[in-house]
């Protein structure tokens, strides 16, 4: 069996009778039953995956995976591949605001180099290069299978390892240039939506390079036909790599049974291909925000997810799931700190 | 002249410089321009408010106005009056959620009896007690024009207070039993809308008590007549000690140059007092969370604001403030932690 076999097989149900323990708590707090609503879900949600009545999920790892894309060449970036490395670096020097928003969450930030073109040589970047970029989509596969199976693997060989050494939530960031594209791509080869209502101006795109790009993502899909019931299909014909290791690293964290969080798009079009892989993986998901990208409702959607902030943010990298770490912290505690209505003598609803 | 007009008078325009400059800044930051939507736009507000290109609001203090209310005896709420006391010394104690959610956000917990019924005597309350509980507004006028300006001029008192002892961002927090029914009745005497979509559960009423509460609201808008026109009439007529007191908190906060982020429902209906009092103070407010109380979205519509969290929470106390401080915080470190591109070496956008 192979390691993304034997992870999927390996992720199991929520544990329904911690699940009811939390609810039990949670209904004796002083304050109306279901008044922290989403505060509430969460801890019932962290309940069932971790196995605790007061889950606790203190140590945080965002997994930036990065990858260039060859369908840059079709002008569908409004920045220049060679930012893809110089991110990354900015990454491991503590600038970019995916650094900025771990810092303030309490969160360790880990890069993963998964296919840049160029060689980065820095240290504390985890290099596991699949390739050297995908192929240009619009002319062929982006990648072959078995590099699709690999760029999975990745993610779920790099979630475990951040799992043997303490983490107890992931989250998932991201870096390619152009990664809008094979992320629309994807979501429209799963969902058949039309393109005009699941491709965004990425970084900034004019209205004329916005349907430009709509017409590279129609021919990448004519030309490639992925085949919405194969997910490594989808993923090797218009995919990216740090999107397939973004479902490997979903996959991975649901496989040890620890929470992860979905950042945005290009987060949510590998936590789709995670669910495509593995329906049962979505229990283990919590989205962050909302992208001002116009494809992301429709992801959430078919996850059955419902993001917590409305930042209209579009940047990527992770930000939104470090921004949401602070409040499943919070949830967190609510569960432990708060007193009891026996505790505090408040008395209780009187009809 | 009164403590209220001198407020008013001295609550001026945000500073468009340091707004230009802080944009400036933003732009050169290591992200596609506007990428990080709301957190932007929040630096923006703050350096607006505070004449500071990188605003830093540290100290943080949440106050919660605490005061009960006469219309309780038409079987407005789920939960019996003595709960309003109770709660009190729950904050005290440091049990309640917004306690829980302020140590998360490092922000201080001021707790002021504006108008609770009994005598509560604890260490840590700020008693400014107005009036024993409201008059039932099903009635007559809840209180006296005279004590509505009292309310409101005690929110600013204490407000001021903390400004000067080092808040630099106040939350508005609210507890009182009943207190969705008054709010209600102000939204409706401001806006007109009809009162199906602007009265809700509350604590948690079924239908049939929902049914009856927009009733007595109905009754308590017909016996008074508060005049749309005259903000201090809707306060004194339909309103409450606590919602009064926050809009004196937001009025205060405005008149140091200090931004103030506004709860939910309840400190929804006092920000909207404020802002009819002075309709500039909108300015320095900072929306939250969008509640589950169905009027509180034609409130932030009426405020022009839009909220960070969509956490379905229906809880008040000043939680979705407290919630919202991080996000604040993360903001505040993008703007002056994060690397220019110039520092990084990143190439900006080719086109």
């Amino acid at each position: 069996m192979t390691l993304l076999e034997e992870t999927i097989n390996s992720i199991g149900a929520l544990d329904s009778a911690a699940q009811a323990e939390a609810r039990t708590r949670l209904d004796s707090l002083t304050k109306p039953p279901g008044s922290l609503g989403v505060l509430e879900e969460i801890v019932v949600k962290l309940a069932g995956i971790t196995g605790e009545k007061c889950p606790v999920v203190r140590e945080k790892v965002v997994i930036v995976m990065a990858g260039d894309h060859g369908v840059v060449n079709q002008g569908v970036s409004a920045y220049p591949q060679e930012v893809t490395p110089q991110m990354v670096l900015n990454f491991l020097n503590g600038g970019a605001a995916i650094n900025v928003l771990s810092r303030h969450a309490e969160a360790r930030v880990v890069v993963c180099d998964i296919g840049v073109i160029g060689e980065i040589d820095a240290p504390g970047l985890v290099v596991k290069k699949v390739r050297h970029g995908t192929a240009d989509m619009t002319e062929g596969p982006a990648m072959t299978r078995q590099e699709a199976v690999r760029a999975v693997e990745v993610g779920i060989e790099l979630a475990q390892a951040e799992i043997a050494s303490g983490a107890q939530i992931l989250g998932t960031g991201d870096m390619g240039i152009g990664n809008t594209t094979p992320s629309s791509a994807i979501l429209a080869a799963f969902s058949g939506a039309p393109l005009k209502n699941l491709v965004g101006r990425g970084t900034g795109l004019d209205d004329g390079r916005l349907e430009e790009k709509r017409k590279v993502i129609e021919k990448a899909l004519e030309v490639n036909r992925p085949d919405p019931d194969d997910a490594l299909d989808v993923l090797a014909k218009v995919g990216g790599l740090e999107i397939g290791a973004i479902a490997g690293t979903v996959l991975g964290a649901a496989s040890r049974r620890v929470p992860v969080v979905i950042d945005g798009f290009i987060a949510g079009a590998g936590a789709l291909l995670a669910a495509r892989l593995c329906p049962q993986v979505t229990e283990f998901m919590l989205a962050s925000h909302l992208s001002e990208e116009p494809g992301h409702a429709l992801i959430l959607e078919l996850l059955d997810l419902e993001p917590m902030l409305t930042l209209k943010m579009r940047l990527g990298e992770g930000t939104g799931a470090a921004l949401a770490f602070h409040i499943i912290d919070a949830a967190t505690r609510i569960q432990v700190e708060m007193a009891t209505f026996q505790e505090a003598g408040v008395s209780e609803k009187d009809i």
